[in-house]
């Protein structure tokens, strides 16, 4: 089962509440006219502002090369109404296969970069290649955040925790402790 | 409530099992005749093998030039049940307190590093630093997870992912779909 968001635009230095979480993601790349999506699991925030994500893209994906050429990839967020197709893009490849089509996503215009949005996603982060010093040892890129936009319902979303062999964890019951912090450190 | 784990030796790199879920972590420390801990939720696993984990400790915490200086750390996974602990220890600084005391964890020998376990955790992963190249740039650390050890049961633990703003979404409902994953892509 697919769904359509209707989303809103989101400041860049909040996409952490989506992505600290650490959900797998779905990242989406065009390149010499052609374009891909990827399963994608290793990544981390690594800044508020400028708004810094890093990620491992393997020098064996097909994405690989498109992203590090383009310079640009867009990260959405699935949940788990796209359970199915998260597995089948991350167990097919991009050099055999459209996989907007064969999966039956929408691939729609993003505002800053010529990768697509996958307008099934719940939320769609703009990213522009912002170091790429750790890729040729690591696979290692760090993005910068240049546009976000998210769902407005619902507010928390179901989303994929992969842990290997097949399993994914599913999101669970959210918890507020906000009065136990202290204001500077939320 | 606190639960003292039964745990066995795991494998190095099978930690992403436990850490691509994106849990909330506490990371301990000990330089100089002090240990010291802090929450930290922006890691990534970065390499089976060696098995990499990087993540961001920011300068600001006093776990910092620990870590730096010491060039080792230890990765604890916490359960819900150390909630309060948690988040009493991101709100507080071990220049000010000792944190093991303080909140009632026990610190335990490691096997490999100076640095010590917290043994009320779910799961322990001893770390050496492999790599500081953009520790001065980002604060981001990269490192070598050289011993580990994880709980028998339950065999999926009850996690925190922080969302910002005092909220965490814990960890839910388990499925497997590994019929549908190729082999090699397990």
């Amino acid at each position: 089962m697919k769904r359509n968001f209707k989303k809103e635009n989101l400041p860049v230095e909040k996409i952490r509440r989506y992505l600290e979480p650490g959900p797998i993601v779905l990242v989406s790349s065009a390149w010499n006219g052609r374009r891909n999506i990827m399963t994608m699991g290793w990544h981390t925030v690594m800044e508020f502002s400028p708004s810094l994500v890093g990620c491992i893209i393997s020098s064996g994906n097909h994405s690989f090369e498109m992203v590090r050429r383009s310079a640009e990839c867009v990260i959405n967020l699935p949940t788990t109404a796209l359970t199915d197709q998260v597995i089948g893009i991350g167990n097919t490849s991009g050099a055999e296969i459209d996989k907007f089509d064969h999966f039956g996503l929408t691939a729609e215009d993003a505002k800053k970069v010529k990768a697509p949005l996958i307008s099934e996603c719940y939320a769609n982060f703009e990213c522009r290649l912002a170091d790429d010093s750790l890729v040729d040892k690591y696979n290692f890129f760090i993005w910068e955040v240049i546009k976000a936009q998210a769902a407005l319902s619902p507010k928390y979303p179901q989303t994929l925790h992969y842990t290997g062999d097949g399993v994914f964890m599913v999101s669970g019951k959210i918890i507020s402790r906000r009065r136990r912090f202290l204001p500077e450190m939320l």
